[in-house]
C-alpha cells in the first residue's frame, strides 16, 4: 500500500525490445502489432505483469498505445503525457503522437501498406475498439489479425509473478444488498428479454455483483476474475482457487459455480454450442469473447453492462459507509494539515515527505485497506502538472511563498474517499488568493446546485466554470467523476463534464473538483466528494429538486479566500461547511489538532 | 401579414374524411397511410395547400402525424398540444397519442398486422424519418410503401390555390456575401471531397444561398423551390418562373440555371445516370430524392446541409442589419408598451386588441416585410399556455392585477426580431414579482456569460435555470433558439437547451428566453436576442472568451423587479441595459414615448 516514489520507465530498452518484437512478428507472419496500455479488463490500474506498454516503450503513463510496424513505430498518448513521454521514450525507436493530432487509427491509416497484416491481442481490446480499428485497417487495404498468443510473451521472459492475495467478502453491512439479490435482478431482466446469459467482464462489476474484494491491483480492491450470469441457475465465477479461503469459497458457492480461469474458454463456447443469446457490453467486453461466442454459434445482444447503473446508485448501507469513511478521512486530513502548518515553515519538507506523512495519518485508521491512488503532492510549479505524482527525481521542497496542491484518498472497508486541498505555505500572493477564490466559487456553485430529474452532469459543468470564465480563466479537465463504494475511485457512468453523460440519480457519488493551473508557478484544485440527494420539495416551489450533499470533511485554507470577491451567500456556505467540519470531526481529534481546527474553521471576516 | 385571429380546425369533418381516405387506400392496395404535418421542405410553416393534417383531422398544431389504418387511426402530437388536440379532434375517429407516451413508430409497432401495406408520401418524410419508420414496420411484419401520388390529393378536391408572389433579391448590403461566392465555396468543398453534386432542399438554405426572399409562406420569407449544386458550372434552381420578374431572372441567371419544378425529376435522375456521387443531408432531404437517386444509379454521400453552418454564422452586413432592425423594433415595442400603460387601466382591451396594436406600430416602419410569427398575447392564465396564440374564441380581457405575456417579432428587410416582455397590468402580487425576478436572473446569467471556444448551448442552459431551480421552479422549454437573418425566426443548428447541439461560434444569433408558468394564473417569459461575440482577452485572464451582445432594445417592466433578490452586479446590468435602451431608442421616439421611456429605464432603487 505505501506509495512508492520510484522513477519508472525510461528510454533505455526501447530500441532493443522493439527489435526483438519485430523478429517475433516476422516469425508469426505479421507485419505489425498493437500494444495498448490495457489488461484484459480495461482497468485504470493494471497488474505489474500486464504493464506491456511500459516494458516495451519505457512509457509509464496510464493511457497510451504503441503501434509497431516493421519500419516504424508510434506511441500514441494524450495531452497530459506530452512531457512525460518525451522524457521516457527513445525518439529513435518510437514517434510520439498526441491523440489530439492523430489517433491510433489515424496513424495506421497513413502508415499501413496494402497487404500489411496487423496483429492484435483480442483480450486487450474491447469490441468497440476493434470495430473502429477494423474500419481504418480495411481502408488501408491491410488486414487486422487476432493472435492467440501475444508475441510479447515470447520476449518478455521475466514479468513479475502475479500476486496471490486472499479474497475477502464485502460484509452485507457495507454492501447493503446480498449478491444473491443482485444476481436475481439481473436474471429477471434476462428472462424478460429472453436472453440466455450476460458476460460481466469489468472487474468492478464483478466485485460489486458478488460482494467480493481483493488485493490483486494497486489501490483498487478488485479481484482478477471473469463472470457470466446465465438466465437460470447459479452465476459462473472464474477465479484462481488459491485465493479462496474455505469460508469465502463456501459463501460464494451459495450464489456461484466457481471454476478456474482456464475453464473460461470452454464455458464461453458452450453457450455458443447451445445457440444461446448472449449479452455483451461492446464498450467493456473484449473482442476475445465476441470471437469465441460468434465462432461457437451464439447470438450476440449488445447492451450496457447491467451492473453499471445499480452500482452507481449507492444504497443506504453504502451511503452510510461513505459518510463513516469520510469522518475518518477528515480526521486524518485535518491532522495532516495541522502538522503541515506547524512543520512547513522550517523549510525541511519535500513532496515525498508530505505524501508519506499523510499516508501515515490515514493508516492509523484500522478500517483503511489501501490508498485510493498515488497521492499527488505538487509543490509550486509541480502543482500545475495536473497528473503529477512525486518521484525521487521530481520531488520539490515545500517552500515559503508557494502553494501546495495535495490530492489523495483512502480505500476504507466501507467507502472510498478522494480529496484535494490547496494550501498556502507562508504568505500567499494576491493572485494566488484571487485564483483560489474563483475556483472556490465554482466549487460552491456545484455544492449548492439544485436540479430536476433528467439533469445530466454536462448540464452542471458550466456552473463550476462560470466565475473562472468571467475572469478569462478555465481548467482542462472535467469537474467531477463518479466514485465507487470501496471500489474504483474513478467509476462511471456519471460525471460532471462537457461530454454528454447519464442522468444524475439519487445515491450517485461524484467528485466536485474545479481547478486552476498557472504553468511554472502553481496549481489550485478544491475537491470534495458529493452525493446526489433525493428530490425534495422547496418551500414556494412546485417541483421537487435533487441536490448534492457534501461528504468530504476538511477545512479549506482560509488564508487563500478573498471574501471581497464572494457573495454573502457564498461566505455563508463556507462558514456553514466549516462549522459542520468542526462539529463532526471534533470527537475524533486530539486536543492539539482540535485547537488548530477551531482556528481553521472560524467564520470568515466579512 | 396582418395576424388573423380566426379559430381554425375542429372535429366536424374528421370521421367523413377518414372514411374517404380509407376508400382511396383500398383502391390503391394499401392498408394504411401516414399523414405528417409537413410539406416537401420540412418547414415550421407550410403553405395552406399543404395543410393535409389539418384538413384530415381538424388539428391545427404545428407538429403532429396521423397514422391511419383500416380499422383505427391515431394522431400523435407532443405535450404542447394535448389540450388543443382534445378540442379539435373527433375522438371517435382518431385516438390522440402523446409522443412522450408513444411515438408514431411505437403506435405502429403495436397496431400494424403482419402483411399490412403502410403507404407514405416520400416527398413528406426525410430520409432519416423513413429509416426509423422502416425498422418498426419491418418488425411488425408489414411493408412500407412509397406512393407516387398522395391519396389525399384524390379526396381533398378544393385545396387553396398556391400563392403567386414575386421573388425579391436580398440586397448585398444586407446579405453581405454574393450568391456566386457562397456557391463557389460549396463547389470548392465538393471538388476537394470528390463529390459530384449536393441536393439543397431546406428552403432557408436555398433563400440564403441565392440571396432571394419570397412571400410563399406565412411569416417566413422563403421561396418554394428546389436546388442542386453541382461541383462545376452553375447551380440548378427549380422555381415557378411566373414568380421571377425580368430583373430578378437576369440577376439569378448569373449564378443559376433556372428551370421549372416539373424539370426536377429528370435532373435528379440525370445525376444518377452519370453515376455521380451526390451529397444529401438525411435529416433534411426527403426520401423522394434518395429513391430516385439510388434508383437511377447515383452514389449517396450523407453529410449535413453545407449551408447550415455558414448561414448560422452571421457576417458583418447581417450583424449590422440585425442591429438596425432591432433599433426599429425597439421603437415599435416601446411605443406599444407606453400605449398599453396608458390604455390598459380603462379595462377595455383584450388580447386581440393589443396584438393588433403592436402590429400597427411595427408596420409604421417601411422596412417591415412581415411579422415573424403570430403574436402570442397571453393575458392572465392564457400566458401560462406556452404556445398560445389568441383567437376570437379564446381572447381574454386585459385585467387589472394580471400579467400580460407578449411574444412577437418583425421580419425586416435587414433582420429578424423576436422579443418577449411580461408586463404588469396594475399592481402585481409579491409572487408575480418574485417569479419575474427569478426569471430575470436567469436571463441576466445568459446575457453576461463568458465562455471559451468549444462551448455548446447545452453547457449554458443551466445558467438560465439556476435561480429558478434553487426555488423549486423550472420551465419546460429550451432557453434559446437560433434566429435567421430576414429568414426563419427558428433557425438551427445552434441553441441553448438541454439536448446536445453544435459549438457556439461568433456571429451566431440566438434567443435568450427563460420563463416561468403558473397554470391557471399567469405566464412569465423574458426574451432578448443575443449575438455570440468574438473571443476577447479579459484583463488578468489567460484565455480569450466569447460572450453575448444583447441585440434587443426594450425595457423590462421595473414594477415586476424585486431588487431585494438581486445581487448588485445584476442590478448594475439591468441599469446599464436600460441606459443603453434609452440612449439608442431616444432619437427615434416621439416626445410622449420618450418621456415614458425615461421613467421606464430609470435606475432601479437599491
Amino acid at each position: 500500500m505505501f506509495q512508492n516514489f520510484d522513477d519508472v520507465g525510461g528510454p533505455a530498452h526501447g530500441a532493443e525490445r522493439l527489435r526483438l518484437l519485430r523478429m517475433e512478428l516476422d516469425r508469426a507472419g505479421l507485419t505489425g502489432f498493437l500494444v495498448p496500455r490495457a489488461d484484459e479488463f480495461q482497468n485504470e490500474y493494471v497488474p505489474a505483469d500486464a504493464e506491456r506498454l511500459l516494458w516495451l516503450t519505457g512509457f509509464s503513463g496510464s493511457w497510451g498505445t504503441a503501434a509497431v510496424l516493421m519500419d516504424k513505430a508510434a506511441l500514441v498518448i494524450d495531452g497530459r503525457y506530452t512531457l512525460q513521454a518525451a522524457a521516457q521514450v527513445d525518439p529513435a525507436a518510437f514517434e510520439v503522437v498526441n491523440v489530439a493530432d492523430k489517433s491510433v487509427s489515424g496513424w495506421l491509416e497513413v502508415n499501413l501498406r496494402v497487404g500489411d497484416r496487423l496483429g492484435y491481442d483480442p483480450r486487450l481490446h474491447t469490441v468497440a475498439q476493434v470495430e473502429a480499428l477494423a474500419k481504418c485497417v480495411e481502408k488501408a487495404g491491410a488486414q487486422l489479425v487476432a493472435v492467440e498468443a501475444n508475441p510479447l510473451a515470447a520476449i518478455w521472459t521475466d514479468p513479475p509473478a502475479p500476486a496471490q492475495h486472499p479474497i475477502a467478502l464485502q460484509p452485507i453491512a457495507f454492501a447493503g444488498i446480498e449478491a444473491a439479490d443482485k444476481i436475481a435482478e439481473i436474471q429477471d431482466r434476462l428472462a424478460r428479454e429472453k436472453i440466455g446469459a450476460v458476460v460481466i467482464s469489468a472487474l468492478d462489476s464483478i466485485a460489486w455483483l458478488f460482494n467480493i474484494r481483493g488485493q490483486d491491483l494497486p489501490h483498487t480492491p478488485f479481484v482478477l476474475s471473469y463472470a457470466i450470469v446465465p438466465v437460470e441457475g447459479k452465476a459462473l465465477l472464474f477465479v484462481d482457487g488459491r485465493k479462496l479461503t474455505p469460508d469465502v469459497r463456501e459463501a460464494l458457492s451459495a450464489v456461484a459455480e466457481i471454476a478456474e480461469p482456464t475453464a473460461l474458454l470452454d464455458s464461453v463456447r458452450a453457450f455458443g454450442s447451445r445457440k444461446a443469446k448472449v449479452q455483451i457490453d461492446p464498450a467493456a467486453v473484449s473482442q476475445w469473447y465476441l470471437n469465441h461466442l460468434v465462432d461457437s454459434g451464439a447470438v450476440i445482444v449488445r447492451e450496457p453492462d447491467p451492473c453499471v447503473l445499480p452500482k452507481a446508485r449507492k444504497n443506504r448501507a453504502e451511503i452510510a459507509g461513505s459518510r463513516a469513511a469520510h469522518l475518518r478521512d477528515g480526521v486524518a486530513v485535518s491532522r495532516f494539515i495541522s502538522w503541515l502548518d506547524s512543520s512547513a515553515p522550517a523549510g525541511n519538507l519535500d513532496e515525498i515527505a508530505v505524501a508519506t506523512r499523510l499516508e501515515k495519518f490515514r493508516r492509523e485508521s484500522p478500517e483503511l485497506r489501501e490508498i485510493s491512488f498515488d497521492t499527488i503532492a505538487g509543490s509550486g510549479p509541480n502543482g500545475a502538472i495536473v497528473h503529477y505524482r512525486p518521484t525521487r527525481s521530481t520531488s520539490r521542497r515545500i517552500e515559503p511563498g508557494s502553494l501546495l496542491l495535495i490530492d489523495s484518498g483512502g480505500q476504507y472497508a466501507d467507502g472510498t474517499t478522494d480529496i484535494t486541498r490547496t494550501l498556502a505555505i507562508g504568505e500567499p500572493t494576491p493572485d494566488m488568493r484571487r485564483h483560489f477564490t474563483l475556483v472556490l466559487q465554482g466549487h460552491i456553485a456545484i455544492a449548492t446546485a439544485r436540479f430536476p430529474k433528467g439533469t445530466r452532469g454536462n448540464h452542471l459543468d458550466a456552473l463550476a466554470r462560470r466565475a473562472l470564465w468571467s475572469a478569462g480563466l478555465d481548467y482542462d479537465h472535467g469537474t467531477g467523476h463518479g466514485v465507487g463504494s470501496f471500489l474504483s475511485v474513478h467509476e462511471g457512468p456519471q460525471n460532471i463534464a462537457r461530454r454528454e453523460s447519464v442522468e444524475l440519480e439519487p445515491g450517485m457519488i461524484l467528485s466536485n473538483e474545479p481547478g486552476f493551473y498557472r504553468t511554472g508557478e502553481y496549481g489550485i484544485r478544491i475537491e470534495n466528494l458529493i452525493l446526489v440527494t433525493e428530490p425534495a420539495e422547496i418551500p414556494g416551489g412546485d417541483r421537487p429538486m435533487m441536490g448534492f450533499e457534501t461528504l468530504t470533511l476538511a477545512p479549506f485554507d482560509r488564508r487563500l479566500i478573498d471574501t471581497a470577491l464572494l457573495s454573502s451567500a457564498e461566505i455563508a456556505w463556507i462558514d456553514a461547511y466549516h462549522a459542520e467540519v468542526l462539529a463532526k470531526l471534533a470527537p475524533g481529534l486530539d486536543a492539539e489538532t482540535l485547537a488548530w481546527l477551531r482556528d481553521a474553521t472560524a467564520p470568515l471576516a466579512r
